[in-house]
């Protein structure tokens, strides 16, 4: 069975940083797969829905619940790609229950699929899989990086730096050399209150492009306790939270 | 005399990867200022132009020619500096010219403000000038780094690692660690060719986003004369270049 498989990238948040190209290839999606992660993301779910009915009105949309996860294993990577490989199961047989030969199956994905997403790994072991001949596309999306720069109206770096984009877990790990401009993702414990010196300079944004929009910003040392609160305070009252942040070495000259 | 000055990102160059958050930011300004490089990029700057008479028809259009620029300095921050120095100081005057007070203008830029670009650095010495009393907007736009990789349909990394953003100037100094994956832009020489090992894989792409758009990817040590010469000649038949392109070390698993 051979199906057109696309991964769009819908962007940061806000309902208007989609772009014409994303919209264009929703047009001819026979159907939409949807990740239940099981979180109290309702609002996230519905605001994907909302796409959908938005641009591809009365398509099939297949919901789907995770397979049970791991978050605290022995072996990290090893349980990623083993709850992967459950997943891709889980979603063969719903596209070969939803689809005919030919058609058109899509992933819309949080701001770029690119980043820190792993819905292009699920593909890649869905085409792995036998009785299942797969054409990708990707369509490239607004990353949640790019919104919190615009949010700050900063460039993500002083000129010629380069920037490290990098996640909570790893923020310990940047070797120096490598840590002037770091992006953070993914980062529900705020490592950089272990990592960062407090002359540093941070970028912080939550809800990105949403009404909920939040974003602080300052030396390390005067912010960090302003972010910590206004981040349990916003996830206690919303009932998640999605945020990132730009961490800036002081210049050396 | 007070103005709105938007930063738009109009994203990588297919002229679909507009956002409609981008659309909706030129409905209302009264100027878009377009800085000509002088060089042969004619096609760019015609497809700037197509952008502003599809979205906003008729606007006033202020083109500028940079001022001149030393591009082999003894000190190259310095001389970026006072470049920029220069470009803001003909900007305001043609923006005092042009607006009244409480008008609106705006840049359209390639890709996301934030990366690479020297447009919010230009805005922010325009702030900085007396007699000017700028609202700084800036709409986030999909980066060529977003781009490559869906145009090569793979992920910037393997999961949780971090990525590294550079220039090819840059490039040999990135630290041990910090190099599992590094995309690369604005780099003339190909600057791969010095720092990358020969089982590094390279994915390079070219005009990303446009009818012109190659693609080449593959072990470092098989492809780097493929991209090479491919570059050079599609440099020289269509007069310029835009490439960027994703290193990445074997996995250490």
């Amino acid at each position: 069975m051979r199906i057109t498989v696309r991964v769009i990238g819908i962007g940061p948040g806000g309902p208007r940083q989609i772009t014409l190209e994303a919209i264009d290839a929703m047009a001819d999606v026979d159907a939409f797969v949807v990740l239940d992660k099981g979180t109290a993301k309702d609002d996230l779910r519905q605001a994907r829905r909302d796409i959908v009915d938005r641009y591809a009105p009365g398509r099939n949309v297949i919901e789907l619940v995770d397979p049970p996860r791991d978050r605290h294993p022995a072996d990290y990577d090893a349980e990623v790609r083993r709850w992967h490989e459950a997943r891709a199961e889980l979603i063969a047989a719903a596209l070969t229950d939803s689809l005919t030969d030919g058609g058109v199956a899509a992933f819309l994905v949080w701001g770029d699929p690119a980043l820190y997403d792993s819905t292009l790994r699920i593909v890649d072991d869905l085409a792995r899989r036998p009785g299942l001949d797969l054409d990708v596309e990707v369509i490239p999306g607004v990353t949640s990086a790019s919104a919190l720069t615009a949010a700050h109206a900063i460039t993500a770096n002083r000129i010629g730096e380069p920037i490290h984009i990098t996640t909570g877990r790893r923020l310990a790990d940047t070797p120096a050399g490598a840590d002037s401009n770091q992006m953070v993702m993914l980062d529900g414990e705020l490592a950089f209150r272990q990592t960062a010196d407090a002359d540093d300079h941070i970028w912080w944004g939550a809800y990105l492009g949403t009404d909920d929009q939040v974003l602080i910003s300052g030396r390390v040392g005067d912010v960090a306790d302003e972010i910590a609160a206004v981040r349990a305070e916003a996830r206690a009252r919303i009932g998640w939270i999605m945020d990132i942040y730009l961490l800036r070495k002081p210049s050396n000259s």
